[in-house]
């Protein structure tokens, strides 16, 4: 049981890492040595604390989830002990306070996300739901009741949580969703939701459903807490869909309400239209943008390791190309550089200057550097590449999608297109 | 029996068309109307001929092969009768004279390849290694008995065929090859064959193996057919390739040689050196280079299908973003750019003027675009892209592997800057 | 004189050439040796005719034009004559039928413009206005009397036309005109045209102007044929343009009209709208396409010259570096594919088969390519690119103003992408 | 005299800021508002002292030197007087301590370094050589006469300096030069210089050379202090280079030496080999880096701007364009990016953390991709950008000479390369 451990210093476990994990953050502090992971000393803008858990997180993630990622990739196969894993280690709802949360930094939170996604986005994808969509959520416009109610459980992973705003006609405009909730025409003090969300992490194996759903009386949106165990037969469907061409370690399914009965107490009492939804996708973004960082470094890794061990022409490693040496050092720019933009959001945030354009402009950035990076990369492996053992096909694969969820790419540049020239370019 | 009518004539199968296939490519010709299918008027290149055969082909593939892909491509199966019923159409080899083959231009060959690869870069790459390396090297180097013995089972699809060049440790560079062929130490007239090939499509259930080894003695490169059905145990395996990231409805495996025997009428008797398997390779580059373009019109096709069909913000069709019809129209330029580079190259090969590097510049030109594009076009479907029923993630995945396999794009780059500086550049 | 050996015979011309210019675009026909200067061998496509116009025009701007263009464009300064030594040899208006013009095939033209374009995109300006905009413009809507005034004068470049359709405030929307054609308050049969044109290529010395304004009666578009030696003192001024970024060798300005009397004889009788002034443009259009390819032809040569002959680290030219290499490769690959569409769409011009957006992308698509190229290998100059001597840098700078002119980029895309979504995406 | 008030506070100076640029940089701190001229709100890692530094500098800058810039870049003519008045300001040597010099934070000198080249890179180029190249090296190389007799007047701008490294053969590989250093053969205690360096700024009007010469006994590369006025007749010649593409609005020449005599005591004691010009080199790309930042920005301002005035299709502004703000916010990240990159690199050089690979690393991305950026924006003024008076073209003509100077763009890739894979490129 590592959690108590957490809160009161998160250092002894850094004595028990393996020398490869050490090396790679923490080589020598103080020489002036450049470090290819770390090529601008990002850590150097750490406090002792984040640099703690940080190395908890990718002990975890490299000695307990790695080892599971390839089959469960191949299997479309997400196991849900892995968030019970995570709530066990403190690292699920961690930038929250109180309710057995940590109560870390959101920069610290940020490291997390990127120790998970440096194994897998799926995974990191699962956590993000859990503890910033639908734990922030609840931290930020629940009631005490329902913080007393969920929060614990969720942060200890043994409750599960989705988050329901994503229509299968609205993706990037959900202003216009077609889910209402109604007063139950029966029985006092409940509405009943209706409609179908799509795409939804965790969705199948969910127990607390975040749900936004817009009141028949007034058209105005709120949010919903549907536990599973409460739902009648027949008003709650949450099929997986599966065949996905990425984030296969995650699971992923549709929520369908038909005249599903909540009780008022499960509404968030003050929060209305998307305010609510998108400040909890605003949370989520952040991890989005620092996560990605750490599936980049992994390619990055894996596409080194791979050009030194190569040898081509003469028994040279590819690794001597001029042309693979620019793919390494473009996509180890824009790692370092994602980073540094990424820690300085994370502080803004914490002191109440962080502005949504902001997490828009890292997280569109960062996923898409990523992305373009790991595709470039992926060329190093030649032919080899197609074999998915050597895992940057994957990366390749979930970053696609991380580009593309919580506000695709494009949708972000016309977000801050408009908030450069005050005009909306939305058609 | 397509086959008979194939060489008389390809004309009547095109009155059967469904109007939808008719419609693609064979609007009203003569009147000046912009077809974005083929926006640069390329069938205006074509012969009746070649136009015949492309309909009859696209048919084919359109009704008999696509309803099959989604599947073959989740379960990684591959559909061997595929290759039976090209060969009752008369598509396998179609470029070759005599042995039942069709005879017919370089162009039409390719058009039959951007058939096939519209549907799926698999399929494609089966047939290939089919009609381009393993026919196209016994027509070309083969004996008269090797061209008897294999050419007319091959046409027909009945006798399969896999091409063994690539080994685990030389991709890029061929010519430092570990396969062996040494004297039998006790049988006359026969060698002994040691080595490992790998990302070899259709190995696992070929029939004939052509192999290219170093001659022990001199250290000559030299070609060899190997005949399944005449190893004995334990000297040839072809074990299967499992969980690609690409190419998943395509077969592909090693082959394993452990002192294999071949007579040495199997032997390919006066080519030499890397001029066979780079002859072979030429040939099936070329049909790479259409191909693609194939994939790409297909991403184009779903792209502009599903942007018209999506709607967003105040109901408009997505279509209707100036970022949606960029991706679009950039897509559809280098399609169009592509093909007309096809089509020439093709002409100058039955003119006896395409020179490799010509074939290197099409490939590389032809999969590097079409790659950028449907990871680009991939983008317009936003979240819905993870879904593998668009297809377009598919051909994202396929694509990919065109680009590495048979020359990686830089590699090309490389044969094109020595061609245009007499430098060579190969570290 | 070469004008009447133009007619006859374009081979003769040949005989003189000087051996580096024979050899650029000749090299021995027959043997498939890869020739960088025209890799997809387009030459193959070209005929006899055809051949002989490029070498007299390439000829021609090699030894005629080339001496003058570094010092032309330091001095931002236009030496006049060109145009009328380019009448002397056929060059102008050389695809029109009659009045002293050529009647070459539209290729032809092409290849005329490639050749004064390897040289500067100014000096290719210079004449597309003349040939394309003005005199394609007469030939198509003129009267007879039209045509028999202008056009001899016109093709023999001792009268110099210029082209007003641009206003300051409506570039990419020329729809939007504020120049007005109203009845003469006194004289009959003239109309007085008030407005301003700009960004006019050859305005300060242009004879004839050809106006595009709306009737102020109907707001119909017009088309009318000013003559300089008519207008009253200050009824049209002509101020030159200044200090440009690029086609410096080119001369640019306004076109002032002030209560300008022109006859209704000088107006073209039946087109109306922006067909008129589409249709010209389309016509400069294609020029652009085929030109640009021989701006960039000229930047490859510059480069791959340079890196071969640049030596650094151990004395080795830098055109062994892989990385110049692959800059050198993607440029000839798009010199070659931009080559071949071109020759399409022009032999489609000729059946009467070519639409406009054809036009739209392989204007657009040659002139980016060109653009993006020239830029890349000005790379290749390192620091010397800095010295306007190399010649590249001059390019850069044309070849980004050719990439706005006519049809900027986007707005091309976006003709493109209506074509292809039957949407129109013009905010 | 701003001077003294610099050493006590920057403070007052911001009183007499204009409006307009106070807004620029300083709204209301504290609500967390989106600026897009600092999206990520980097100011708030910026110590008191050094904004005061930034607005003094940025307000000399657009109140003093930006009416200067358009004429000087036209005439290619450098107003030597703008480097006494950044002395008169203590804007020159900034960073360094003692003789004069302000002995700010490198992220101040950056900071300055930014407000310049937001007026011009040339301007910027002139100051990087007196304070980085020259007054760097003499500080960090030279005895402390050397430094008590240059400094001050150095400090001052009174007396000016050249940095001569670069040879006509020799631009990447500097080890390779051939400017040497033998004995004088009677006057003891002399050296003869003689060799050539070119692109060199400043040369023209400069005081004082910082040589780098091999000593012709052991072939090792040493620094000297060349004064001009104490050299002979016809032994130092520095011409000037005119007709440049970019940075004409900085003076560059060569330096050509011939048997120049220099006296021991101007020859750095210690430093040998290339440690020397390196370690300069570094200091002036750091100012690169920062710097470019401004040009860019400049660029993104003038883009805004134009694109909210120009209206085109039915009197929009051009800035509601998809394609436009996609620009803008692509332009935007970046320049947020690279701000946070060049700052963090700032605090780790005076904490001593930072390593050579860490300058190449900003050094390379920021001009990349400021280069990159401003020629896209430029692309918003359609055929307007080819007027010099909007600016734009201008930046992009500097961004590229910043790319290639002081290190190629490829040449870093290849030393970041070499730091991540432990192989070095270089043929």
């Amino acid at each position: 049981m590592f959690r108590p451990m957490m809160r009161r210093s998160w250092r002894p476990l850094a004595t028990a890492l393996k020398p490869s994990l050490a090396s790679r953050s923490y080589a020598s502090a103080g020489s002036p040595a450049f470090e290819w992971q770390d090529p601008l000393n990002s850590k150097a803008l750490l406090t002792e604390e984040e640099l703690a858990i940080s190395e908890t997180a990718e002990r975890y993630c490299q000695e307990r989830m790695l080892p599971r990622v390839l089959q469960a990739y191949r299997d479309e196969n997400y196991d849900a002990a892995i968030l019970s894993e995570m709530g066990e280690l403190g690292l699920l709802g961690a930038n929250l306070e109180g309710y057995g949360c940590a109560g870390v930094s959101t920069v610290a939170s940020g490291l997390i996300t990127r120790a998970v996604e440096r194994v897998d986005s799926g995974y990191r994808s699962g956590m993000s739901v859990q503890s910033s969509l639908v734990m922030g959520g609840i931290h930020t416009f629940g009631t005490a009741e329902q913080k007393d109610k969920f929060l614990p459980g969720m942060a200890k992973g043994k409750l599960l949580g989705a988050f329901g705003l994503t229509e299968p006609n609205h993706g990037s405009d959900p202003g216009s969703m077609e889910t209402t909730a109604r007063p139950h025409p029966s029985k006092k003090g409940y509405l009943l939701l209706s409609g179908a969300k799509t795409w939804i992490t965790n969705s199948p194996i969910a127990d607390v459903f975040m749900i936004w759903a817009k009141l028949q009386e007034t058209g105005k949106i709120k949010g919903f807490l549907v536990e599973r165990k409460d739902c009648p037969p027949g008003t709650l469907e949450t099929p997986a869909i599966k065949n996905k061409n990425g984030l296969r370690a995650s699971i992923t399914g549709m929520i369908q309400l038909d005249d599903c009965p909540v009780p008022e107490a499960n509404m968030f009492p003050d929060v209305e239209g998307l305010t609510g939804p998108f400040t909890c996708l605003n949370s989520a973004r952040y991890g989005i943008a620092f996560g990605t960082m750490g599936a980049l470094e992994d390619c990055i890794e894996r596409a080194r390791t791979y050009a030194l061990e190569r040898k081509q022409f003469k028994n040279n490693p590819i690794a001597k190309y001029q042309l693979v040496q620019k793919k390494l050092a473009d996509a180890v720019t824009d790692a370092a550089f994602g980073t540094l933009a990424a820690i300085q959001v994370g502080r803004l945030k914490d002191e109440g200057k962080a502005t949504p354009e902001m997490i828009s402009m890292i997280k569109r950035q960062n996923c898409d550097r990523a992305l373009v990076h790991a595709r470039t990369l992926q060329e190093v492996f030649g032919g080899n590449a197609v074999s998915d053992e050597y895992g940057i096909g994957r990366h390749v694969a979930n970053l696609f999608v991380t580009q593309t969820y919580e506000g695709q790419s494009d949708i972000h540049s016309l977000i801050l297109g408009r908030a450069i020239t005050g005009l909306q370019a939305f058609v």
